[in-house]
């Protein structure tokens, strides 16, 4: 058994009021060293097996599908 | 300047009804080499300086207040 960690994040140039809004929370709440939040979201996915070519690239296909949306997300697997 | 990830997940004992239904979907979508899927949150956390002890320590309690609930979740911090 192998896990998989994908990690989805927005595109740089899309907005994210997410992470806006804790960064003005930040503010209001002493962290002032704090210059920039993004929120994204990590999947941790256990499959069968090893991680080979064949598994990952079965992930990177789930990914694409089901995790994330390739139209305004950026995603990244790694193998933990 | 410097990048700090903050990665939020659900306690271990913590049912994980997002991840259930990945799971359930990857069995419909014919992703049968999956075992387990658990969803949480990533931040990407800027900060202005170095991310030394004072530093880290701050982002730490930034977490611990206002990223993760520790209560059902634990969080992990890393520098990048």
């Amino acid at each position: 058994m192998a896990r998989v960690i994908v990690d989805v994040m927005l595109k740089p140039e899309i907005l994210d009021p997410q992470g806006q809004a804790i960064l003005g929370a930040c503010g209001r709440l002493g962290f002032s060293g704090v210059t920039q939040v993004r929120q994204g979201k990590r999947f941790e996915v256990e499959i069968e097996g090893e991680a080979d070519e064949t598994r990952l690239g079965e992930v990177r296909k789930l990914a694409e599908t089901l995790l994330a949306n390739p139209v305004i997300e950026d995603f990244s697997l790694r193998v933990e």
